[in-house]
């Protein structure tokens, strides 16, 4: 199965084309956030580096979120658009997760965060299986370091930090003590190669045309058009607007 | 410190620009092995998109070997040139060494191995320090897989092998039985961002002129050269031919 993965949730572009678990081609970039000019001539690069052409793609496996607005719509929408041009299959993968995969050590929680502003964060909690995939302990969401210390001191294990994780460091140092154990700053950065290996072996999703990117938490546009359309989800905001 | 990694050891070709342990921009290519025609290319586009020009850069992180004779050669000239045009540090890696880089798991021996064709291997035993950088336990060596097996079975620990482990995974397992872990193939590939960064702190090679890969065996050419000029060491078939 030859596989076109993306993540772009944040400042960090990575691509990678693989060929099941083999990686053919991967870039990954974290020095601008314009991936909206540099994410579709940087697919173009790795499928023709890889000695593929995009007919050649059997799934696109992409980070859908939570991250940045514009990143993980960037992300979906190019992933949306080449899966259904090219009639291949399109499957999601928590952002958050994603960085779950760059590490392999047993026994210890993994909290992947990103910043949420005013002092908000999206975040989960993870622990790799016997098979070394991560599982969720605690479904990703967005809250705040208050709240979500509360749900940490429900676990005694240690936790590993990684993600956006400055803002946090040392409150969590206060609760977490010697618990709390930060990853290296190679570990916050996504890693496609691991996220298309990741993704091949989910179900890809059933309609394509409904997908939108895993917010996590409403716009202020959806909030104010919510407060007007009180019997309406906000999937007909997008549809919609 | 601007650090350009660069890893053609065997088929990957793994090449990363950093800023300290910030990745700037990475590309890992295992398509093909046109390692003369990519190499400088993607280096090119990666300084480019790292938004750097050549003197920028503080150091080289090579990988030097072992591996194969034409990947490590490669590396290795491109790495003296590029540090002796720009008047910049060079730093060696083992090879071996960098295939560990890639995991974060304790309390695991972690075997890197490379074909060395007709049964042998180039390898080395390494477990990572309390700060999670790879340690040797069994020096870098060319070798064959029964004299191998006699040394780990000096030790009790699991054993992680990675690498071209193909052709001896079935003859480790008979020796090693439930002590053997196969690393997922992701694992089998360089990281030249995890390279530069665990070059970042090791002291740069003091002359840049007298670098040669390591090769960790003799060539034919130089074994026959040998020979013939029995109290005369390698270096100087290197200097002379």
């Amino acid at each position: 199965m030859k596989i076109l993965a993306i993540d772009t949730s944040n400042r960090p572009l990575s691509v990678a084309v693989m060929d099941d678990d083999n990686l053919l081609a991967e870039t990954t970039l974290t020095t601008h956030r314009k991936h909206a000019e540099f994410l579709m001539p940087v697919i173009e690069d790795l499928v023709k580096k890889a000695d593929l052409v995009p007919t050649d793609l059997d799934r696109v496996v992409v980070a859908a979120g939570p991250g940045s607005y514009t990143g993980i719509r960037m992300a979906v929408t190019a992933a949306k658009t080449i899966a259904a041009t090219l009639h291949i299959e399109l499957t999601m993968v928590s952002s958050l997760l994603t960085l779950c995969l760059n590490v392999s050590r047993p026994n210890v929680f993994l909290n992947p965060i990103f910043d949420g502003r005013n002092q908000n964060m999206f975040t989960g909690l993870y622990k790799l299986d016997d098979t070394g995939r991560p599982v969720t302990v605690i479904e990703d969401q967005h809250t705040n370091l208050t709240d979500w210390v509360k749900l940490l001191n429900h676990y005694d294990e240690k936790i590993m930090i990684m993600g956006d994780t400055a803002a946090f460091e040392s409150q969590l140092r206060e609760s977490l003590a010697d618990r709390l154990i930060i990853a290296d700053k190679l570990t916050d950065i996504p890693n496609a190669a691991r996220l298309g290996n990741y993704g091949r072996s989910l179900a890809p999703v059933s309609n394509i045309d409904a997908v939108v990117p895993r917010y996590l938490r409403l716009t202020k546009a959806e909030a104010d058009w919510q407060k007007v359309h009180p019997n309406e989800d906000t999937h007909h905001y997008v549809e919609k607007i």
